[in-house]
């Protein structure tokens, strides 16, 4: 698959029907139609077999698609068949949310390292991951090959978190703080941009 | 404006712009370039030219754009120009995290209520704002019209307090619950999904 052109919004729709493929799974759903793996997503059926067809050819016509096997297989597109474990700077209230959110788990996504630079934080234990000192970065990313971290810290200190983060190793950045961040063209950066997020609805309640 | 089309990754910029402007502001810049403005944002000039170009004509060629003027004109577009107050339902830690989270007001956005249905938590007082039982939403909502709700309760619980939302007036729902929701068309839902933030970035860093 490497280098074939994927479009950014088939990327970003394979996690969410992979939670409703999950969420049918828990239903006990063995076969099911592209419809349901729409369900309630806002998301056309054809959208989705077009989506994956990037990846192959899935599900028997007039019947459906194997819910298990789907499963596996987005998993494994994705690159979560397997625990990832993900780092997290900023211990601050957003921080201790993250670190506590059930949502990551659901996908086999693990945050394995917390780190702050304020000594009231460091050596805390939050939902069993003991909270670290910022400069054990590097130390503890030569040990461990983690690739993705989470930025949590105030927006005026992104920048510097960041750079230290692709210092230690890191090849995948989301971030939180409402700031753009400036790195090297071989970094992926995803933002989670909750105020922006909330100005274009308000924007399309006042527009639309 | 009403009833132009404006693509959806327009309107999702437009915050984006303003976060920046007010920076080159806090930074005493009175004229920008459109290359300022866009500065590590991943955008090209070029696209925020067309961008702000759907709501009328600014900036001097060869000038720049005045920043003040600028800002005024994009809070106004969003409709930010004036304070919005906003609900927020769910006040577990990330709900908690939000209600203390600064991104917000440097776009004008207030959480002005937070409900929760747990009686430890109601009459808390987080942020100066006093948690309320969510039964009074809609007794609240009578008084104040308030059009945007946020949503932080677990996923099984969303859909029931989106649809209790809507019932109070709500138009528009920033949903975290790691789930869709299926409300009336007429309703605006964006979500922001922490999750599948994270899952896109693994996929890329494994596949790109």
């Amino acid at each position: 698959m490497k280098n074939k052109y994927i479009p950014d919004d088939t990327i970003r729709r394979l996690p969410v029907y992979l939670r409703n493929l999950l969420n049918l799974k828990k239903q006990e759903k063995k076969i099911a139609s592209s419809k349901e793996i729409c369900f309630s997503l806002n998301i056309l059926p054809d959208q989705f077999r077009k989506d994956i067809s990037y990846f192959g050819t899935f599900g028997k016509r007039g019947v459906g698609y194997d819910v298990d096997k789907l499963i596996y297989t987005l998993e494994k597109i994705i690159g979560i068949d397997k625990k990832v474990k993900v780092i997290l700077v900023g211990v601050g209230r957003l921080g201790s949310a993250l670190i506590r959110y059930k949502g990551f788990s659901a996908l086999n996504i693990e945050i394995s390292y917390a780190f702050d630079n304020d000594p009231k934080k460091i050596g805390k234990i939050i939902e069993g991951i003991e909270v670290k000192d910022i400069e054990k970065m590097e130390e503890i990313l030569k040990e461990e090959k983690i690739l993705v971290g989470i930025i949590c810290v105030p927006a005026n200190k992104a920048q510097k978190v960041a750079e230290y983060m692709v210092k230690s190793g890191i090849k995948g950045v989301l971030n939180f703080a409402p700031t753009t961040l400036n790195l090297p063209k071989k970094i992926f950066v995803s933002y989670v941009d909750m105020a922006s997020e909330l100005g274009s609805l308000i924007f399309k309640l006042n527009n639309l």
